[in-house]
């Protein structure tokens, strides 16, 4: 049915190659309220946040100003790796749905962390190398951003320590012995090793733990060992603009082939992957050079931005981090068991909150169920076999192309998949054999969570 | 120190890809012995493989006189959903080894069966789906071949019933599930579904299986199931036919750049990812256009190549397969546990046996712990983890290229990057907590297997 001149795989040739990241914020209207210091309440500022973090990333994180990065040579050789990463015309999709709408997917999951993660992960690695710092610390829950990390600090010598979730250090035992063949140090959460670990294993000797002990243990050891800093995989500004190769390499390609998106789609937990994808699409939409609809997916069991609240908050379950202004849940809300682990996270990042509540993207919740029945359908016919989190977004492109079919309308599509589902074939198996569950949280659950947001001025 | 003028991944552009595979025994002047009926111990007909095989695949199993194979159009546009598969120039691993070697290597790991697999799978598809069949059996033990065959049957609507190894079915169960994924029904070997299956049973109760006894009874299944034939993923010469799209594309890659390898390296099994990579230049060094060292790289533990004898033999275990004339250990021989389970077969191709008997290749064999060393070494700079048969070609490719660094020679080598080690980090483990074995089967224990080949005249 399609005509295919265009290719399946856009390859960017090495040349073509984004040279520099881009800042959205600097060209938001409404700029993204700052982080605030716990102890204070005030703004952080970037000795507060030097501390945490490398300084050369504390000056990313706070950067509203500049909106082009130059990637480092070391980065872009890095990159060339595994980048520049397809954009792929799903042919065999729009075929199996016989639309007319066109679908095209940046596909980030071909590297070994399985993820866009690396992106970022080797941007932060080489500022701490440069800073001439030892090693870093880290959290992981299903495992992700472990590994890419892993593989940063292994390429620039760094040493890595990740806190992981202790049930996931036990259920994931493939993920923690993928980081360690990268030399990195796995310890499950909560730990001996430090002062919050104990006190949470006194407090609740069988905790199986959670991703905001395992962060409040990584960043008590990074500031407690001399050479070491904390980093951190998603929602903040620094991984925002590392992860903007995304959507810089697909409007690259997509100019290429003199194509332009109707509608762009991924998935959102912290935000990392989606405002990496729309960065460059969202400065045209902000700068009015062009329109398109902008669609974030979270799971119906974690939906921060269509039920949540906007309002500042703790970005880590302990309370210990700084508090950032976003579409919240409450910290305290805990997520019923899903298996898009990468998006069961109660806020979101600020710039993409800000971006929702100016209305400049739209936001659905699905059904894990529904998920998965998504991806099994796009791994038979376009061979790839998804993650979790990515098939959120597949599930809502599939939407829109059948709606396409239905009004006859020749939509371009461009979806984002973030990563592949080699680490996730028990959530698989859950799904084959009708045992997979979907929880909705009730109003009242909510309402709990958001009883206990923080009181802050202004 | 590399100039780094040539990229680090050659693409080629869709356009390039190759359009017809090349058979390489209409080159040979020895040709490779025919298949033998075990019923008679004359040479296979079409007739006596067209009960087991489809009849295209049984035409190109017998054809040593047409040099090319036009691919399919069908065929071709599911390559273009994962080829053409990078070639890499390894920069980072040369500056590792601080070697003046130029190492290249193509992968074959980015798609979801992990490896070259799919490359013939979905020819043997197609070719079932074209004779109107209704479905393929198969046998898998580690799962790289059931996958790829799950995901080409469920490309082309085909019914694809796979036997696998109990031991693997139980053991990897995340394997199972990437099959199920893709539709196909996975059944643990030995099986009450087949007479041979309840027969083992019967005779061993608590047997935990054998690739030979899923060979059986796939096998038994195709020949008893209307509008069913049965499939196989390496050895054949149809398999070797497919898979020469890996030493095509690579050989079109290397052109472009006016690359010439000096030495030509990749890991063997049963033969099908070295058959298929050193096809396009084996055939030039056998027409006398150029010449390559071209090196077999296999367990030790297995060594059919290094330690076997060139004699007639059975196929599989269960010794209802025909007899092939090949370098092997004896089809009694039982290869001690090792985590490639890929390289875990006591013969070779015939078409890479009768090579290696021309010495027109060379063969070594390497042990498990080295072979892991590699893996993780390579991993570590170049990002990609590797599937442990993958990683016997790394191993002597570092060898080599660190021969280079001793003579300060500048050589060219590219080898063979089969697939990734997802789904073998169980192994990956073991070697991280020194609990991996070595083991190296004695001549006293190669000459019991040996002693039992059948006799054959001629």
């Amino acid at each position: 049915m399609a005509d295919k001149k265009i290719p399946y795989k856009i390859y960017l040739e090495e040349s073509e190659m984004p040279r520099a990241w881009y800042n959205l914020r600097a060209d938001m209207k409404n700029k993204p309220a700052p982080l605030l210091n716990p102890a204070t309440m005030k703004p952080m500022t970037a000795e507060d946040l030097s501390v945490v973090f490398c300084e050369e990333l504390v000056k990313q994180e706070l950067d509203e100003t500049n909106a082009y990065y130059e990637i480092p040579e070391e980065i872009r050789d890095f990159y060339k790796m595994y980048r520049p990463s397809p954009l792929v015309r799903a042919y065999c999709l729009e075929e199996k749905l016989q639309t007319p709408a066109k679908i095209y997917y940046k596909f980030e999951g071909n590297n070994t962390s399985g993820s866009h993660k690396l992106n970022s992960a080797i941007a932060q690695a080489y500022y701490a190398k440069k800073q001439g710092l030892v090693g870093v610390t880290t959290e992981t829950g299903a495992g992700q951003w472990g590994t890419a990390l892993s593989m940063a600090c292994s390429y620039f010598g760094l040493d890595c320590k990740v806190y992981m979730v202790k049930c996931s250090y036990e259920q994931k035992p493939h993920r923690r012995e993928v980081m360690r063949t990268y030399g990195a140090s796995v310890t499950p959460s909560p730990s001996m090793e430090t002062s919050v670990g104990r006190k949470i294993l006194a407090e609740h000797p069988g905790t199986t733990g959670s991703l905001g002990c395992a962060i409040s243990e990584a960043v008590e050891k990074a500031t407690n060992t001399e050479g070491y800093r904390y980093v951190l995989g998603s929602v903040l500004n620094q991984v925002m603009l590392h992860q903007s190769v995304i959507g810089l390499e697909t409007k690259i390609a997509l100019d290429k082939y003199d194509i332009k998106p109707d509608i762009i789609i991924g998935c959102a937990g912290g935000g990392s992957n989606l405002g990496g994808l729309i960065a460059p699409f969202m400065g045209e939409k902000i700068r009015g050079e062009a329109d398109y609809r902008i669609i974030a997916v979270e799971p119906s069991s974690c939906p921060s931005l269509t039920r949540g609240v906007y309002a500042y908050d703790y970005c880590d379950t302990g309370m210990v981090c700084p508090l950032a202004k976003m579409y919240t849940l409450g910290s305290g809300f805990i997520p019923a068991a899903n298996h898009a682990g990468g998006l069961r996270y109660h806020g979101m990042s600020s710039t993409l909150s800000q971006l929702y509540d100016d209305k400049l993207m739209e936001a659905v919740s699905v059904a894990q169920t529904e998920v998965f029945a998504a991806a099994e359908q796009f791994a038979r016919v376009e061979g790839i076999l998804p993650a979790p989190e990515s098939s959120h977004a597949i599930k809502i492109a599939i939407d829109e192309a059948m709606r396409c079919k239905e009004t006859g309308e020749e939509k371009t599509i461009v979806f984002g998949l973030t990563g592949t589902g080699y680490f996730d074939m028990y959530a698989y198996e859950k799904f084959h054999d009708g045992k997979m569950e979907n929880y909705v949280p009730t109003d009242e659950e909510l309402a709990v969570a958001l009883a206990k947001l923080p009181k802050v001025e202004g």
